[in-house]
């Protein structure tokens, strides 16, 4: 596939809840399959505190070495909430409340009790120029400023704006991954492995050893933007397995 | 605690298995949870491919910008295991075998089938000037070069080097968190927790809203160095929450 564009993002988790150990990441695993989809590679991921200067750092290196930039986290009604204000200024433009935004905001909250608050008409600032991401499950929208994508850090709020992101941007092809597993201690299939990889380029094989029931074993992925290839390389490595004495299992253990 | 000197860590996480999405990572939180008990902070998270370019970089940035930096992951035997490699360019040092982990290999894979063949000696490989993370519950050691720590992606594994290490590196006070939660819509208790924070400089205060069984909760996460600053802030939010009508509950929901 050379020569054919490869589409990168980066993923931004802003959170002093991950760096503490005190909440278990999983925008991690969700943002990067959701992309796959979209045919977008996810290049390179980094988690920093809530912190305005970290923020405004990582951003910039990030939104300038990728396609896309998508961040996590930080865009609540409380005071620790300091994403937008960072990217604002990351871009150097003011922060200014959206009208859409407002009215989706007043709509949600006319029937509850205090109404639109000043704590909640937070949730409708944005860095100026910025388009927002309209979620299609539940009200809170995502915020969209040139490349970088701002969605929530509870993991099922960013899945719903992601939804309000399916199919709209540009992408090349997926990656497809097909796995084959074995019983092997991995340090007895290095060469094996190595040789697969080197016949047929156009492909990465990974391998993932673990040990259960008392018996090694390892999972041995093989990705390639080319679906046939990564098909043919899978069935040669099956192959070349079962000479070696291992009984392979398609799809993994 | 202005003043008293604060310790730092970086995590790097070499993957494609992570940012494909196929694996969930568990070492950031492990890593985080164990820095603490250091006394140590885990200040940066970054997620790399499986490219030595990428990973050299990103040890260059992170292990002159924190006091420690930890790698996890691409020490196994396989040719897609290319983090000391990388280490050593880092370092601009050749990778040589080092004798004490060739021992440990040797001894280890004596009644193995094979024995130690040249895909297992891979793993006594070390930039030259390293020292070992003697594990104390396994074989395999992790590779300490200067103040770089490089521990196995496997979080089982990585948790045995990781005690191999307790107590072994300079730090400070560990962060103390104390949790209130209250059945409240953060966004009403926005101007409450901004206020409890003012009023107590030195504790950091995190806000962690849910929903579930059909209401609305937060946890609020007080944090510092100094336990009993942490402990009394936490007494004056739960003070501050009755009177604005909630029912604190300590140790949060």
């Amino acid at each position: 596939m050379t020569g054919e564009r490869v589409w990168t993002a980066a993923l931004l988790v802003i959170g002093d809840e991950i760096l503490s150990g005190r909440t278990q990441d999983k925008n991690v695993a969700q943002i990067a399959l959701w992309l796959n989809e979209q045919g977008i590679r996810l290049a390179e991921v980094r988690v920093v505190p809530d912190e305005t200067g970290r923020i405004v750092d990582a951003v910039n290196a990030l939104r300038t070495g990728h396609d896309y930039l998508f961040t996590t986290g930080g865009i609540g009604p409380t005071h620790d909430d300091i994403t937008v204000d960072a990217i604002a200024i990351a871009f150097g433009v003011p922060v200014v409340i959206d009208p859409t935004a407002r009215r989706i905001l007043e709509d949600y909250y006319r029937e509850r009790s205090g109404g639109l608050t000043e704590a909640r008409l937070r949730m409708a600032r944005v860095p100026q120029g910025a388009e927002l991401i309209i979620n299609p499950y539940s009200g809170a929208p995502g915020i969209k400023m040139a490349n970088v994508h701002i969605l929530a850090g509870v993991p099922a709020i960013a899945a719903s704006m992601l939804a309000g992101l399916t199919g709209k941007l540009e992408g090349g092809r997926p990656v497809v991954s097909v796995t084959v597993g074995a019983r092997a201690a991995e340090s007895d299939v290095a060469d094996l492995l190595r040789e697969t990889e080197t016949a047929n380029p156009g492909v990465a094989i990974g391998s993932y050893p673990f040990f259960s029931n008392g018996r090694y074993g390892a999972n041995f992925v093989i990705r390639s933007e080319d679906g046939e290839l990564a098909q043919r390389t899978a069935d040669e490595l099956a192959s070349r397995l079962r000479q070696a004495g291992y009984e392979p299992i398609d799809g993994g253990i």
